[in-house]
């Protein structure tokens, strides 16, 4: 009797954080031997990887590797490995879980400072009793969501229905059903120029690292009831420049940040985001990946591929999502 | 030339608060002289009045009263006015304007309670980066609704779209597309024993005064992640026991609440309310009236009036609400 196909799950530089993945994969593909990248591995029967920040170059030298499995909604953890095997398909992880997780967020968020619960948690503190009577309606804010994949369509719809006078943006022109978009560079200032509360769940590629920045926050639309604009980052640290943000800040270029990724996770104790009065920080945990979610996803999809099918949900390594 | 009829705008127990209403009205019934119920006023010309919490018996004695309209989405503070003319039909203000605001508030206090904004705040403070890994996706978290009328449906429908699984309550049987409803005395031991988070909606009337209670919440499913049922009530103070919601925090029996409503208000600074860390407080702001979209509202059941129209959106004053 032959030996078992093998699926690596290489998780992270040192493989910690493999083991869930491992015994979560190992339940719902009984056909294949499951194991970790960290320790002997037989090479040659090396059919599947499913990996999350694996070290650069250790997925290479696999002659029989069928397809990559990205773990997460992004994919720059892997393009970024220029000694990825250059014919084996990428797929990515479709998961309405993770979608919907995102959109709690978003919303959550947006509504936070949109009916100012930093400010009536304060007057809590002082015993206050005050209401503001000018409080606009949802219908009187102008939210803007950057990047229009799963994610941002979604949390576009959801944040619409909420009633937020909500529009897109993403690289190239999409639809959305009574959105209004804008596409590409000429309709990015005039999407920003409207933008009172920028939610930004754009890819991580090389056009969009740091766009984050100065120059983008000086585009927002200044008339917001709360004082200026406010920023939601849920999308990759790098699209962002911290810097930039905290000067931002204290410059009243924008008036409050959340952020829930940084351009370096965990965020170091040394930065100033921490305790920063207009910043609100959640530990890269918008959308946790839920194990009986995803690995159901891989396995349908090797079962797919196992009987023949075309690789599905192919990741664009050119464009790099 | 006969003098106008008069739109009488009876604002609180002395009257203060009138003044916007007033201006407010008088560019919307160009027909009508609108003026405060506090100074001169000829009653047999008055035809509408407009009321919040007006002194008991002060809407007696007009002749020829038509319509009396309600500001706010309770009743409460007209039907326990024994002296209201009995003829005189009451007007519910239909708004879709503060039935969003309320939405708003529901679906953003829930996604708090859900998405553990507290911890994570805590986490900040401290510089802990540390996501929990078990967070459950919204449709894990079971949000009950007491009340289905026009605030508890919306809100029922909102949550349900961002995923909860949420089921209503009411006093008669009602049928919402999608949603598990409960309805009467025997409907409500099984629904508070499936609920994790009870989100309050109801009105005030003899039956559902003081229900929130000690009895109520020891019923509510005990299985909660988030160590215990929540409360969140922004129907009115008078549904609920301060004294009982306090001892089942220090209990256990409920695990937080969130009140926009209290048995006093503004809620008396000697109030342990206010400073317990399981309570968040916000000053009956959860969907403050808008002067425009309100008063729009009256001029045009006015207008409906004085073509013939019969009265609409009455209030059924056995029944309180």
């Amino acid at each position: 009797m032959s030996e078992p196909d093998v699926l690596v799950v290489a998780y992270g530089r040192d493989g910690a954080g493999a083991a869930p993945w491992v015994e979560a994969l190992a339940d719902r593909v009984p056909g294949l031997h499951v194991q970790s990248l960290n320790g002997p591995v037989d090479i040659a029967r090396v059919r599947y990887a499913v990996t999350w920040r694996h070290p650069p170059g250790s997925l290479t030298g696999f002659p029989n590797l069928k397809a990559i499995f990205s773990l997460g909604a992004g994919v720059d953890h892997l393009v970024s490995d220029s000694n990825l095997p250059a014919d084996v398909p990428i797929v990515r992880i479709v998961d309405p879980d993770l979608r919907d997780r995102m959109s709690e967020w978003v919303v959550l968020h947006t509504l936070i400072h949109h009916r100012q619960v930093r400010l009536y948690d304060w007057h809590q503190s002082e015993k206050m009793w005050v209401e503001d009577p000018f409080q606009p309606a949802a219908g009187e804010v102008r939210v803007g969501v950057m990047g229009l994949g799963v994610l941002g369509a979604d949390a576009t719809r959801k944040l619409k229905m909420i009633g937020f006078d909500v529009a897109g943006w993403s690289r190239t022109a999409k639809t959305l059903d009574g959105i209004e978009t804008f596409s590409g560079q000429e309709g990015l200032d005039r999407f920003l120029a409207r933008t009172q509360i920028l939610v930004v769940l754009l890819p991580l590629t090389p056009e969009t690292r740091g766009i984050l920045n100065h120059s983008l926050f000086s585009k927002l639309a200044r008339d917001s009831y709360f004082g200026g604009p406010i920023l939601l980052n849920a999308g990759r640290g790098g699209l962002q420049n911290e810097a930039d943000i905290l000067a931002a800040l204290d410059d009243g270029i924008l008036k409050a940040a959340t952020l829930d990724v940084f351009e370096t996770e965990p965020l170091p104790e040394s930065s100033p985001l921490w305790h920063h009065p207009a910043v609100t920080i959640t530990p890269h945990n918008s959308a946790i990946s839920n194990y009986g979610s995803i690995t159901g996803f891989i396995a349908g999809e090797i079962a797919h591929l196992e009987s023949g099918g075309a690789p599905r949900h192919t990741v664009d390594r050119q464009r790099a999502y």
